[in-house]
């Protein structure tokens, strides 16, 4: 129970809206220009809206000047309280979103090679997080005032999660999101993610009536430990099942019968904010509701890519910065930093998950370079090992100290992943996109006006020219379509296969005038499409066409060109004019989107 | 200062944080829900979503189960902080969206009409209300407690007060937003709600001090009541001149060098947000702040739709329902409500707008016809009297009767003024577009790629086929579009003006391959250009003619068949199938967006 001093109990006061505004405006206002300066360098930006925390929390600011520090970010009192309540909103709709990019379908079709990754890259890190921080507690800093178990678990998981937003973005940046690696790496991330949060909620179960007798204001859960834990896994194993095709079949129907895209966008929100209630209340965290729900509901294709932009905009541009920045308000990372702590956590998250992915990778048979690949793209801890770790330190479960070792590991381990995984898979490129494309490749107008013919009448005209089986190149092009969506912004498609029985790589082009659906994420049917077949044993060259694609069609003068060509000949002038250009100019030029809109 | 008894001051504990999610996912599921059925029934969402809260709060759920009511929307304790904070917040939001539809240059293009029926039909309302609250403050349930003075202003700036938002939808309902009399409502709608907003202000620095005094949690403004409206003055004048300069130089920097549109939104938010801190800190209230941010921001055309658009889905689906139901938490509707004080407030707001706004529309020299829709236009108070009304109830500068009479009256005006004003003007639709599209007045293939000469080039093939002088219909046509541009989504735009020497409309169709940029909400370049030109003694005719267009051009397929025809027969063939159908279905087709995405 609160009391408050002054009579009106329930509301912030005059002065006390004053500072909310304020701080709320230089907290969001700092964590984005420096998460914008982070992305100029081809950075995470949370590396910048944590910094942003850092400089307004007890690190700097508080130890400039802690008067301003108390006046802006008080830790008792309306204001705080208030601020609390936008913070924790923040950090469960985060949630939603992460749980929205598990495509679970996507996951499950990767089969065998994404389960062996994402096991044995959770499995590593999680024994030698654990099992070293069980025997040798003092090393992690253990304050020995909570059970050891619990702790020691805990820095398994923490060890042991992958961030999915982070590996995505890394993904898009390399151009290789679409491709057959990229894709693996994100079907392992996702399945990683789901066994991180389950074990997680565990911990939390497990600790939940200790914590509560600690001290919270409120009452603990009335249903025991076995109760919260059997609700935690009821509720996950309704959610993905029973909920799942519940969402499938409802959210059509609000598309339908609501304004667009604001309908689905507050029915997402309401059942996010439903189920982080439901978690809340059976003892585990708001926030794993909120994950849940996104699984539960981006799982349905009926939930279109725009809609989901919809929702991530604000999301990643608001309530993600908030709360990134609001951690560094709360832990000193001067004081709480210690070398040893940090170079020993980063060690295990690096070797164990690297480690455990190359080993996955190599059961599941595949090449040497991309199981590095997998590795260090599975490394990027990013966002979700910091949430976790907040909530540990919030559950006095890790002491500071630890945390920010934490913080520091998944910072360096995204930074780390980008550049290692494009060192490994990425080649010089020798050819250009013209070279693959001979004038009997390309068909100046697809008769087709839907994703499933469109492929097929690809696939005839590389049949003919392949001499493989027709039935062969569109089965594997299908099959692939299937499990995610070729679609990219700007009308351009990229349905793709590696196939066993071709020796190089051949494209076919194919122009659309009404447009075929891909799902491209900005929601614009697809008028130029790029089949490209790739030799099954040539890892890369599939990489290097999406990359030759992206390079060729990022310039919206080559895609109006391409578009607006009379016959086949003009439509390849347009893309070897383009070529040229790049030659000219050594990389691809990048054109900000704010030109084009 | 605020002492709360448990130890965690600053946070919310278990219990709280779920009573939290789940009164949020509740409040919210339901006023969007209730929202979108007053939508299908084509009145304003604010109507159900202001329903849901009456619903749960003390009017129905407090009164059939009263412990249910308290347990999810407590009125002490975390939870109701933690609440207050975010109503508060999204109310901030809300009017910085209402600002950002106020475009002062637009406003101020229309010259003395616009001035001429914004003054009327503020100063009508406001003289009959203030006096007669000040006269007879018993009729308006004055409780004594409070200066007259400011009660009496107050009544006389609540009745006068329009609501933007919903003139804005209605509007565009009819298909009336792009027309003269539908820009002249709005631009007459914006210096109203600016003068309202001024006028309140100026009222709340005026109480200010004594509403301190009677017991708010927070310490007085130390700037007294003349440093208050001094400095209220002061930020009102600096933002809409050189902080409008000023934003209209850093928004195209802000587009470029961040990532978009995320940058563009938080940079807006966070400058929202500190003029919010800003303005509560100067003694008036922080969404004051908010909606003159709004309004500085806004006006800069570098604010591109499709950026305003993205701010807008989030604040209206998600945090403005929040705001609009959490009115009906705080007030008993069945307690508060007196027939006599609703019948009053009512015929004072119809009688006052309306005739004012007549009178200055005949000052005018506006028809008859016309000054009737304008006076109707006005008429809608909608969210606006509300947000007003909520803030003097809380200042205690009302009562709860007072309060509800003000809702009422804003949701009845809302509901009256569309179907007023569409008995008012729209009259029996008896012609068809293609009977004003002889195939001379077709251009097939438009060689401007640039809006300015696109509008020339259509005006010269007008001029050949009227004799009048190019120049004339060119000029026109320009400075109609300087003041807004009249791009529709779906690549539609309808460049218009009403011209003296003409006897019957004109129109000029042109198709664009590649486009010409007439800054539609959606982006899209138009690529189907509709040049409309009516006679100037005719108001009706430009209303006649848009609803055609958009008749016509909903159906994506009849959009596709004019882009893709070969020649201008084609484009006209393809508009006469199109309305052939339409007549055989009575009306015209609504395709829901969600199918063509």
């Amino acid at each position: 129970m609160i009391t408050l001093a002054a009579g009106n109990g329930g509301t912030m006061g005059h002065e006390e809206v004053t500072v909310f505004f304020l701080s709320l405006a230089i907290l969001l206002g700092l964590a984005r220009f420096l998460g914008e300066l982070a992305r100029k360098y081809r950075q995470p930006s949370v590396l910048g809206e944590i910094l942003a925390g850092v400089l307004l929390g007890p690190t700097v600011l508080g130890y400039i000047n802690h008067d301003w520090f108390t006046f802006l970010f008080p830790d008792t009192g309306a204001t705080a309280i208030a601020f609390h309540g936008l913070v924790t909103m923040s950090v469960a709709l985060l949630l939603l979103v992460a749980g929205m990019e598990v495509d679970l379908s996507v996951a499950l079709k990767q089969g065998k090679a994404a389960i062996f990754v994402s096991i044995a890259g959770v499995a590593l890190p999680f024994f030698m997080g654990s099992s070293l921080a069980y025997g040798l507690p003092d090393m992690f800093n253990y304050d020995g005032g909570k059970d050891l178990l619990p702790f020691a678990l805990f820095v398994g998981i923490g060890l042991s999660i992958t961030a999915l937003p982070v590996i995505a973005k890394i993904l898009m940046d390399l151009n290789m999101l679409k491709s057959d690696i990229g894709m693996l790496i994100m079907a392992a991330a996702m399945i990683n993610d789901l066994i991180g949060w389950i074990g997680f909620a565990v911990i939390l179960a497990l600790i939940q009536p200790a914590v509560d007798a600690a001290g919270q204001a409120a009452a603990a859960p009335t249903v025991g430990l076995l109760g919260t834990m059997g609700l935690t896994l009821l509720f996950i194993g309704l959610m993905l099942t029973v909920g799942r095709l519940f969402f499938h079949r409802v959210l059509p129907f609000v598309q339908i019968h609501t304004s667009w895209p604001g309908g689905v966008l507050s029915f997402v929100l309401v059942v996010a904010l439903l189920c982080a209630a439901l978690t809340e209340y059976i003892g585990i965290h708001s926030i794993f509701g909120a994950f849940i729900a996104g699984v539960a509901m981006g799982d349905s294709h009926h939930l279109r890519e725009r809609t989901r932009d919809n929702i991530h905009q604000f999301i990643t541009n608001i309530f993600a910065p908030i709360f990134f920045a609001s951690i560094g308000l709360g832990v000193n990372f001067v004081e709480g930093f210690n070398i040893w702590l940090v170079l020993l956590v980063l060690s295990i998250a690096l070797v164990g998950k690297i480690g455990g992915c190359y080993l996955g990778a190599r059961a599941a048979g595949m090449q040497v370079r991309e199981r590095w690949a997998v590795g260090f793209g599975m490394a990027a801890q990013g966002a979700m090992g910091i949430i976790l770790g907040q909530l540990a330190l919030n559950q006095g479960l890790i002491t500071e100290s630890l945390f920010v070792a934490i913080v520091i590991m998944a910072l360096v381990t995204s930074l780390l992943s980008g550049p290692a995984m494009e060192r490994t898979m990425q080649r010089e490129i020798k050819h250009t996109l013209g070279s693959y494309l001979p004038e009997k490749n390309v068909i100046a107008k697809l008769s087709a006006l839907e994703t499933r013919y469109a492929i097929k009448e690809m696939s005839e005209l590389a049949a003919e020219n392949t001499k493989l089986p027709m039935e062969t190149i569109d089965d594997a092009v299908w099959r692939r379509e299937q499990i995610m969506h070729t679609g990219l912004p700007h009308g351009i498609a990229v349905p793709h296969a590696r196939l066993a029985n071709i020796e190089k790589p051949v494209v076919i082009l194919a122009r659309s005038i009404k447009g075929v659906d891909f799902d491209a994420p900005d929601g614009e049917k697809a008028r130029i499409i790029l089949m490209l077949l790739t030799p099954l044993h040539d890892a890369t060259a599939q990489i290097e066409l999406l990359s030759l694609v992206a390079q060729v069609f990022d310039d919206p003068e080559t895609r109006q060109r391409v578009r607006s060509a009379n016959k086949a000949t003009e439509m390849l002038a347009a893309i070897s004019l383009a070529e040229s250009h790049l030659g000219e100019h050594g990389s691809s030029p990048r054109i900000p989107e704010a030109d084009e809109a």
